[in-house]
Order: structure tokens, then sequence, then C-alpha cells
């Protein structure tokens, strides 16, 4: 069963939550000074309008007429029902997903791409500068710059880069230059280079070498998929469609899922859902899900921390294991990022939203239940949120309770099939920490 | 614009276009008696089902209610309003476009994988053996089998095997066992092998596999993509849906293209409205658009020929470049095959539908433009209709006429990066056919 909406009844505003919170967001610092930067700090990297979407605290904000008619090209995205997944697991909770994969890109990144392309056209920019780790960030960024004419540069995490030679592939399609990361072109990623030249790279140091690029050029910007307010913001279409969709089903989650990376996949679907409940109506357990080898939310820090490996951001107020944190080889490269976007990690300081922390088998063993039941293949990011709506309806029907489970499937896995092909042959494993090593990571975190 | 069909709009029945045929098909003959052949001689390979329908003058066949509700899974399929592509072209036509990349194989050949996987599952089958070239259908049976609990065993040509693993990923993710061919498991494979032990494969020889696997076991049956009449059949979902899209459009097509490899993916959308049109309806303009370095339709001969290489089929009536005609090395491996289905080929045959054959690079080059104004990277099939769709529209612009014109987007291009990686980096080439080779092939048709 799916339920789609029509292009007028799509949102005209982004959805902020900061309106909403009962204590505000904690500032981002300079990290000399230790005072809350200002738009000036950020002006070289960012256009002027996502810098005022980073600190309003505004309800809506309004989508301009220009992304609104790109959007309509793959939104609304449907809600469906997953009654064939419900069958195959013999329970009588009711899990719907939001299917996000039918964009441009593939994935929900598009939403916040085409925005940040647009604001940027806006203001005379003729570059952006961008990392990608799984590649669904590039790709979205790639697609929204060609819509406006825009170059676009990409540090592609050079693990991804040699495995999944065709996210390179789609990204130069739609216009791209991608470089593997650690690269030659920067300072940053020659210093890296330099300490190990065999280097697989991080999203932390490609964020830097994106950065390092991006403030050397007057026409240039630096843009960023996830973790910044402004991103979470524009992802918010989702959740807003989704409350639309489940006026038309006629039911209400009781729980909400999304993977957590940097946080906008999660924020989409879930914040819509949260502001509901803080403004006094529909109580809603979001859970955010994050891989057990890089658990950032169930084992990490509140406190600030850079956003990047080479301390090039701003400080950032969230649940880190510290920003030279090297997470293992995981199949879901969307998710292996050190930090929590300040709003989820204040939402979940606040007791708000909760987190659980997966291990990657029992998530590829879901995305193979979903693929062969629903006929979508998911991205392993997707996966760790499949993995938990089995986990609750198995807990509803244990407790004999009736269950509304939503989740976002946030892209499809066309360009992870050796991840599935490793999963098959047996050739993937679960992660264990060394204590050790989260200990050390994690003292780079300034506690709160 | 985006026209979307709710599921109780859905097809209920299959068109037959043969109910509306001024002459009769020519019946497929026996090789050695060169007698029209019975159910008896095909129950080897197919269920009763499929071999009535092959056969069947109704115009309407009900599509079993256990089918319909997995079409449900992703059908209806939008129909679009490629206005962003229009745009791009400065074109005053309406272009329009079916999307069947949504489906679990990501094109439309799960229409029939999933019906014939039921007649068989129906008649107690427990495994169902089949080739595939691009690795579309393939994948489509895979998914098709697991639905109905049957074992599936994919004979892949040799070149698409090296050249896209992660569609043999894709399969086996689906449950299927995947072998390239020319393998060792046949007679056929070994006899190819021993011939010419790097051979890259070729449908024809992969069909003549699969088929000498399937008579060998009761319990087991063979199943084809493209070609016969049945799958045909049951790709017209495509087209009726398409019909009834228009109307919530308010418009019409002057002009249908598809692209054509054995003729399913043309059928599917075109017959419909060529149906309309037989009955005294509205006029189209149906479009088969071939790769110019498989011409059958506009350099092959109309006789009787084998539908294999190995010549274990019924003589079918058919347009052929004859059965050892082997193609250059194309990159829309799924239009790499000798002959035309014989529906097809008795409509070109009485001038009721039109056949243009286009080169490589024009394709792609319409496949960029598509993806960078629609967002949907289309396969290396899908490219041939979209350029030909590109003509029509300028070819209208000249001539100063509005023409509104609809092409199958038959699949996404997700696994064919490689091709896409090829054209943006100058690797390929268009192909020129030589004359003597073309001549030599085509003998082995017995003409009309």
């Amino acid at each position: 069963m799916k339920y789609y909406l029509s292009s007028d009844q799509a949102p005209k505003d982004y959805y902020n939550i900061a309106a909403d919170l009962s204590e505000p967001l904690l500032p981002p610092l300079h990290p000399q000074t230790k005072q809350p930067v200002g738009p000036t700090d950020l002006a070289p990297l960012f256009p002027m309008e996502l810098i005022k979407q980073e600190v309003s605290t505004e309800r809506y904000i309004q989508i301009p007429e220009e992304v609104r008619s790109l959007y309509q090209l793959y939104r609304p995205s449907p809600l469906v029902r997953a009654t064939r997944l419900e069958k195959a697991l013999k329970t009588k909770a009711r899990i719907y997903f939001k299917y996000e994969g039918s964009s441009p890109s593939g994935s929900h990144k598009t939403n916040t791409a085409l925005a940040q392309a647009f604001y940027n056209y806006q203001e005379g920019i003729k570059k952006i500068v961008t990392e990608t780790g799984a590649g669904q960030w590039g790709t979205a960024l790639s697609f929204a710059c060609a819509q406006f004419g825009l170059d676009c540069e990409v540090y592609m995490v050079r693990g991804s880069y040699d495995q999944k030679p065709y996210r390179k592939a789609i990204m130069e399609t739609f216009g791209a230059s991608v470089f593997p990361s650690p690269s030659t072109r920067t300072e940053v990623g020659r210093g890296q280079l330099k300490n190990d030249p065999g280097s697989l790279g991080s999203l932390g140091i490609a964020i830097s070498e994106a950065v390092e690029v991006a403030v050397q050029d007057q026409d240039t910007h630096y843009a960023l998929g996830s973790v910044l307010n402004h991103v979470l913001l524009h992802q918010t279409v989702i959740g807003q469609e989704a409350l639309k969709q489940f006026e038309l089903a006629n039911d209400y989650p009781d729980v909400v899922i999304a993977p957590l990376g940097g946080g906008s996949n999660f924020a989409g679907l879930s914040f819509p859902f949260i502001g509901e409940m803080l403004r006094g109506g529909k109580k809603v357990r979001a859970i955010a899900v994050e891989p057990a080898s890089c658990p950032k939310l169930t084992r990490g820090v509140f406190g600030y921390d850079f956003g990047d490996t080479a301390g090039f951001t701003p400080l950032l107020p969230m649940y880190s294991l510290g920003h030279d944190f090297m997470p293992p080889g995981l199949h879901a490269g969307g998710l292996r990022y050190h930090g929590a976007s300040a709003l989820c990690s204040h939402l979940l300081n606040k007791g708000q939203i909760q987190a659980v922390a997966l291990q990657q088998l029992e998530c590829f063993e879901a995305g193979l239940l979903f693929a062969k039941t629903e006929g979508v293949l998911p991205a392993p990011e997707a996966n760790h949120a499949i993995a938990q709506a089995i986990r609750e309806a198995k807990e509803a029907d244990q407790q004999g309770i009736e269950k509304v489970i939503l989740f976002n499937l946030c892209g499809h896995g066309h360009f992870d099939m050796s991840a599935y092909e490793d999963f098959i042959k047996g050739k993937l494993q679960d992660h264990s920490l060394d204590e050790e090593v989260l200990k050390k990571s994690a003292a780079a975190v300034q506690q709160l």
C-alpha cells in the first residue's frame, strides 16, 4: 500500500525544530577565542542565507520556488506500508517506510544539495567544493550543481573511491570533478600522505581538504552534507510529507526510526514528528540507529569538538568519539563519522530521543529480507533502520501490543553491491572496539 | 509533472494484440517436420497456461490475483512529463516518458518475470532456468522466483558477467545461482569453449544452455525474457496504464517510442496504443529503436529462423540477422539479439509500425542530457528511445508543428556505470557492420 501526495500538497516551508526547543542550543565556538562564531567567520564558506538558517529560531522557513520546482522531479516521495515484510515477520505491528531512493542521487541527500546549490548560485558563487564518504552526498551535490551551472569538486574518502568506482562515474556523469582523499592537492592531504602513504582516508580528513580548497577562492564555497543545522532543516520535507501521508493512511506512528551518521537523515524524518510532540501533540518515540563500530551517541562524550580531523571547523556542541577517531572499515560509509549534529545531540542529552547501536551483520540480514519481500535493495545505511524496525515489531509481538512503526528508507543500495557480495559470501564480520582506543580519542572532546 | 494511478486503477487484464491483427500471425514451426509446433512440443519448457497465452487470440487475458498483488510493489508506474528536458531542447513538443526503473529489477522485465514465475509455481514446477544478457532479465526472474519459493539458475553472457559483477551480486542477493555462459555445465557450452576458450558468449548461446538444462528435469522449466507472444503480452500493463494516464493529462501521443531488443519493451508500451488504432481509434506512430550494430529490423530478413544459436528452439517467423550473427560488444546488452519477436516483425512487415537504427554515441549523449535534466540515469537500452524522442522533437520544431511524444524509460542505468565511464572518457565508438558478414549470417534465415 502506497500513499502519494500531489505536488501541490508538498511542503512549502522547511520546519525548524529550534523554534520548539525548551532550551536553546549551545552555540558553535571559535577554536582560538572560545567565543561563539559569528556570520563573518562563516562567510568564506557559506552563503549568507544558509548562515542565517544556521542560527534561525523561526519555526518555518520558506522553500525557494526554484528548489520546490526541482523537488518535483522526485518529491513528494511515497509513504509505503511494508505489508510483505510484515507477513514475512508474522507480526501484528504495522510497518511503514518513507522511500527516498528515487531521487537523482538515490538518497535523501538531494533534498539539501538542491537548496545549498541554489543559495550559493543566488549569491553569485561559481564553484562548490565538498567531501563524500559513501558517495551519496557527492552524487547529490554533483546533480544539484549541474542544475544551476555551478562547478563541483568532490574529495572522496580513498577507501570508498577504490571500493565504489561507479560512484565516481555517476558524479562525473553529472559533471563533477572527483579526487581521492587524502589527495596531493591540499596541505592537509599531503601531510596525511606523508605520515601514511597508503591512507584510506576518513570523512574528517576529506572535510579538511574541501574546506582548505574552498577558502582559497572568493568565488568558491564549501558545502556539508549533514551535521549542520541548515542541512537538517532542509531534510524536514521528508517528515512533513510523512505527517500528511499518515493522515491519508488514517494512522500515526508510535516509533520513528532512522539511521544516524551526522544526523540529517534522522532529523529529516523525525523532527516534524518530534516537533508535534514538543508542542503538546501526539507522543512519538524517535530512535536514532548508529553502527556499533562508530557509536558516538551510545559511547561518545557530550561536549565541544571539531567537525573535521585537521581542526579547521568551529567547535561544535555534540556527542563525539573525538575528531581523530578512526572507525573500522564499515560497509555503511555514510555512518562513519565521529560526531552527531548539535540538534540531535541536544535532543538526546535532554532525553527527547533515543539511540541504539547495531552490528552490521544483523543490519545486512534485515536488508536482505527487506529486498526479497519489498523489492527494494536498501543502502547499507538504511539497513540499520530496517533492523531496528524489525526489533521493534518483534518486541511488540512479544508484549502483545499493537505498534505502528515508521522508518526512513533513505536510499537504494545499487552502488553498494560489493558489500552485499561480501555479506553473502560470509566475508563480513561484526566489530568490537578497543576500549583504550575509544578512551584515548574521546579525550579530544571538551566535556560539558 | 507526474501522473499517478491508484492501485485500483491498475489494469486487471493483459492486452493481447493478436485479437486485433487483420491477418493472423504465422505459426512457429518444428525444425524437422516444418509443421506448426503444438502444446506438447513446448510442454517440457513452459507451463500450459503460458503455452495457451502464446497462441491465444482473446483480446483480454486476466492477470492472476497473486501477480496483481505483487505488481503493487512498484506499479502503476508514473507517467512523467519531461518539462526540464523540453526546456533544455527549447522544443515546443510535449515529451512524456513512462518510468519502469522503480521495479525490483530496475527495469520493465519484472512485469513478465512475476507472471511467468507464478504460472510455473501453479503447475508445481520447482526450478526455472534462464539466460541473461545485460542482467536485467536475470535480476527480474531471480526476484520473481524468490516470491514463489522457486529455485532460479541463470546463464549470463560471459561478456556481461565479467563487465558487470554487481548484476551477478544482485541476482545472488535475490537467491539465484549465476553461471557465465558459455559454461562447462552443458554440451552446448563445452562445445563453444572447445572452439573458442576465450568466448565472450552471446544471448543465443546462453539460451541454448538454459534450454539444455531445463529439458533434463521434469520439475524444471525454462523462461524467456522477451521475443515470445506471452512475454510481450505481460508487458502490456505499461501501455494500458499510459493510456489512462494520458486521460489524466488530457493529452494523447502522436508518437510512441521504445527500444527493441527482442520486442517486449516496445510491445509493452506501444501495443495498447496500436490496438486502439487498429480498432479504428486514434492514430499513433509507433517507432521501434534498435542499435545500428544489431539492426535486425532495418537490415535483417523477414523469414523463419531459430531463436537460439544451437537451434534448439522452434523456427520463428521474424526479422532476423541470422541466428549465428554475432553483434559487436555494444554497451546496450539488452539489444544484442539477432531477431525480433513474431508480433513486432508482423506489424513491421504490414507497415503498421516503424523502425530506426541509431548509433550508440548519439544515444549516450541523449542519456547524459536526460540524466542532468530529469534526474534519472537511464539504462543504455533506454537511451535509444530518448535519442529518438529528441530527434522527433527537433523535427517537429523544424516543421513548425506541435507534437506529443511518449517513450519508454525502461530502466535505470545504475548497473551500467562502466559504459557511462567509457563514454565520458571518449572510449566508446560507433560501429559499422561488414556487409559480407551481414550477408553470410542472413543466409541462415529461411526467407518468406
